[in-house]
């Protein structure tokens, strides 16, 4: 029930991840026990900072989902653009997920599709001016009311990453030729650099 | 984006929370760096694992969601049974989302509506004799599939685990009071075991 998020306005009495740790344990199947802890555990974590940031990003009419586009499209992509396919692919979502994100991006004048250059039956999104002013803004809200609220020392959370750096890339979020902290190259729209020519 | 997910069919060629970290580094917050990367950690290895558990689950007609409802009523209400804003508060979601997964799950026979026996602005939802079994052969599945294939050594999903704790107690998941694994008191539907009486 990851999709609609309220804030946790009322902290519950009990640990569920525990709760459902009993469970499983009373079932007998302790092999899957410490594993389903750890996966529920990390979508109680997501659903509580992203309940948290879609409030921070509420005044600004973005969700966290289309923060994010935006963020990567003015910071990380090749001038300001990328490919709808490519977008999909980066956050891992469906081409009608990301239909309705750039549908909704783009109604606000944060970003605009543009035919490809280079491959008629692909569509670029393009960051806005407005759309990097936004983003800007937001990320300073964000910073102050989410990123840096986070009540682990720099140890613990390095410590975190680590361990969901190795989750992440045996699960396949991506290849471990860069898991040690390599600087990626920023996903490119093929072709979209010849625009500006 | 983390509504509808795609399995990470392809993993990507650089580790994305890296690139974003560098971003933040260069445009001097260094201050909520580690926090976003912290975050947008959680979030990706959400979307892998809410992937695979879905893929898992797609033989048995449920989402992950659904089945985290059927689950709780299964193993940890008691009478298998709990009010809908009981199910809001324990997957911090909204009432609209759920009134949806009550709705597939009534549709599909796997629990029914019942009206609350102490407070008739309420309702129950309680988990079928179908629903029972569908849970239990659903977990088998998701056992083998996802809860037994998180490839870290116990120790490294235990350290995961307390991390985690920790940050889902600062942000108000549960009250620290039950932090250090007593097990708790189900969550039970007020005065729901007086419908047995």
């Amino acid at each position: 029930m990851y999709d609609a998020v309220v804030p946790a306005s009322r902290s519950l009495s009990f640990d569920p991840v525990v709760a459902a740790r009993e469970v499983w344990a009373s079932k007998g199947w302790e092999e899957a026990a410490l594993g389903m802890a750890t996966i529920t555990s990390i979508m109680r974590a997501h659903q509580l900072f992203l309940a948290q940031a879609n409030d921070a990003l509420r005044p600004f009419d973005l969700t966290f989902a289309r923060y994010e586009v935006l963020a990567w499209l003015a910071w990380n992509a090749e001038c300001g653009s990328m490919s709808l396919s490519q977008i999909g692919e980066l956050f891992q979502v469906t081409p009608a997920t990301v239909t309705n994100a750039i549908d909704r991006l783009e109604a606000d004048d944060l970003v605009r599709r543009l035919p490809h250059p280079d491959d008629a039956r692909s569509t670029l999104a393009e960051i806005t001016a407005r759309g990097r002013r936004m983003v800007a803004t937001a990320t300073v809200e964000l910073n102050a009311k989410v990123f840096e609220t986070v009540r682990l020392t720099e140890n613990e959370m390095e410590a975190l990453l680590r361990l969901l750096v190795k989750v992440r890339v045996e699960a396949g979020d991506f290849s471990s030729a860069t898991e040690n902290g390599h600087v990626p190259t920023p996903v490119r729209a093929r072709g979209g650099g010849a625009r500006k020519s």
